[in-house]
């Protein structure tokens, strides 16, 4: 199995023949066929495979039971229309690196694996990390079995119809004591590879970042008949906020997005009762993201008040600085630094990430592979064939380094 | 039967107990239900009941066949969530003012009818005013048989399901030949009776109004990993675009609202590739809706460029100004203007009407009740019981003026 037939294997699974991207979403039949495929990969290489109770797939290569275990990863679900590298990328470089380091007849010391982590994406539940949050203990067993996706289905209710036991979720820490080290190759979900000339880029940190909700609360009306000045319109205050966060985060170099909105009754001429957006920020500190979210919740205030506009700010979801394990880090740069071919930047990150939830509990670290346009999230993001084979040449130099004890 | 009992019979159909608005949807059950009362009314009045072809429902006091008929009435279809008032109030007190004329026992030299117009609302097809507009050919067949609702359902098909036959529908000019003049009954939309201290007001024109989508269309991305400058955020525009409606419209003395929008992917952490937003607009005279649009149009185009955003405007309806028959206007103002205790101020309205629709065929009036709060097409609408009254007493005067040759 080379690099470019396994990638060929996954390239139709989930994919939307109208928007040319995938919606491979958590305990659907497409995630079933990704981790068939997976289950595959691991028999055909002769690894121990293993299904965990959070639905996490592992391919074990060498005793998991003696411990120190080097496991290297990501996902295979996907974001709505998302694009082909963001998860699949690493999973498939893994099993690559893994190929080229018994082709290289490495010594590997320690037992080593491939993961694929279930529901990184939380497309489905609306929840990012599901599967690695349920093993490190970040997901309580009653949060997760309260997760509902859009049609009313509850987690429990999703795995279950994929012949999973919803009743076995829950912290796993015998299994994440077995690990000594993770370390997730992942497509690069910016510019800054392209902007350097790098093909490969080391994680230092993942910014602190979260996700609230502003629920701006008007008076329904007739769009045809009602003075400006009789209107308690929502839409005017969001679209105040909208541009305030926009501002706001350019003057503090962080990142603030209003990308989901539900508006009732979202009629043509009907002036909206809600306006409810959904607003993701992220800052590569605490103290900017507090400012900025600061500035922008104030700008709402003020415009929903000048409105007549009822506002509720609820913070959904809130991840800190994640800080990668200096040590391994260094560790990284030094093995790939004897590569003469490979300059190795090291770069923060504002996307979230399995390995982010598991650097609590485990010495993490990640590798980034350029992506050309910076384009993420969506059919358009991509990586050039050279730049995917030097990941997983540098992914294997670094499994090498670490195996060997 | 009271106007009292009428109306506590219509109360219950097709109310939401989630939101307390109504739900009366074209050909749903609730649509049913609010037929089998209108037909229930006319049999009980001993009134000759007709279903047209295009699903209007039709109760006659007297030969239609002799023509100049005296026609009121409105429509008993609801917006999403929509108030008691908007259409019923019309249908209810067309049915007492009958009963009035005939307490009284005014001569009727013409024939009379109340009419209940279908699916006037278009909440379920996106079209207002389908019966109205088929009768009169505002609406071709094959554009008809063309709308769909949001489950995929073609008007056709829901017609069907309501066993009402689809391939009946068309202009009928015998119909509308019939008819000397159609007198509409309706809550007042706004609050300018309210201002004026009027129980009761005619109408001079529908405003001319339209409705446009907008759509931007940027790339979708990750919305924690992207650069402001590396973003094509259409929502950015579209926020622009809201701020600029309502700024041109209050310099104008029109209204222009976008109350219903569609976003893709819609997701917590992407950039938006497309925002779609819907704007409603109308103004007094054509000429400052032109302003307007034009204005609107230029700050979109300005700010989608300056984002790197593409735009496309779709006019998707537009109605030209609607002045009413002013003989009928001036003679509803003198029946009106002789009791004392009622003063008729004459006001436009932005609003379109099934009377606005048929004004083009049949000599056509509106008249208008005081809402006190001016809340329209949500369950705040109202209108105090005494005014609901001296509704019935205007429309019976207007009728039995009409009625004698």
């Amino acid at each position: 199995m080379t690099f470019h037939s396994m990638w060929a294997e996954l390239l139709p699974i989930g994919r939307s023949s109208a928007s040319g991207g995938y919606r491979r979403f958590a305990w659907t039949a497409a995630d079933a066929e990704c981790r068939a495929w997976f289950e595959e990969q691991a028999r055909t290489r002769g690894m121990t495979y293993e299904l965990d109770r959070n639905g996490n797939q592992w391919a074990w290569l060498g005793d998991p039971a003696q411990g120190d275990a080097v496991v290297t990863g990501s996902h295979l679900d996907s974001v709505p229309d998302g694009g082909a590298f963001d998860g699949p990328l690493g999973v498939v470089s893994s099993f690559a690196a893994l190929d080229e380091l018994r082709a290289r007849g490495a010594r590997l010391d320690r037992p080593l694996a491939v993961v694929n982590f279930g529901d990184e994406e939380g497309a489905r539940f609306g929840l990012a990390c599901v599967g690695s949050r349920l093993t490190a203990g970040a997901l309580t067993v009653e949060q997760a079995h309260r997760l509902t996706d859009g049609d009313g289905i509850t987690l429990p209710q999703a795995m279950e119809a994929a012949g999973h036991d919803p009743e076995a979720i829950g912290p796993d820490p015998e299994r994440l004591a077995r690990i000594g080290a993770f370390v997730e190759l992942h497509i690069e979900q910016g510019r800054a590879l392209d902007l350097s000339g790098d093909r490969v880029g080391i994680a230092s940190a993942i910014w602190p970042h979260g996700r609230w909700r502003f629920d701006f609360r008007g008076e329904a009306n007739h769009a045809g008949t009602t003075r400006p000045e009789d209107r308690r319109d929502p839409m005017l205050p969001y679209a105040e906020t909208v541009l305030a966060a926009r501002r706001e985060a350019e003057l503090a170099g962080a990142v603030a997005t209003f990308g989901k909105i539900s508006v009732e009754p979202n009629g043509v001429n009907a002036i909206p009762s809600l306006v409810r957006g959904w607003l993701d920020s992220r800052a590569a500190g605490q103290e900017t993201l507090d400012t900025v979210l600061t500035a922008i919740e104030k700008a709402a205030r003020a415009h929903a008040e000048s409105h007549g506009v009822d506002l509720d700010v609820v913070r959904e979801s809130f991840t800190p600085v994640v800080e990668f394990d200096h040590a391994l880090r260094d560790e990284l740069a030094r093995v790939l630094g004897t590569d003469t071919d490979l300059k190795v930047p090291v770069l923060g990150t504002g996307a979230g990430h399995d390995a982010g939830i598991l650097s609590g509990s485990v010495p993490t670290a990640m590798l980034f592979v350029r992506n050309p346009t910076g384009v993420s999230h969506s059919p358009a993001e991509s990586a050039a064939e050279d730049d995917c084979t030097a990941g997983v040449s540098a992914l294997a130099d670094v499994l090498e380094g670490l195996a060997r004890r």
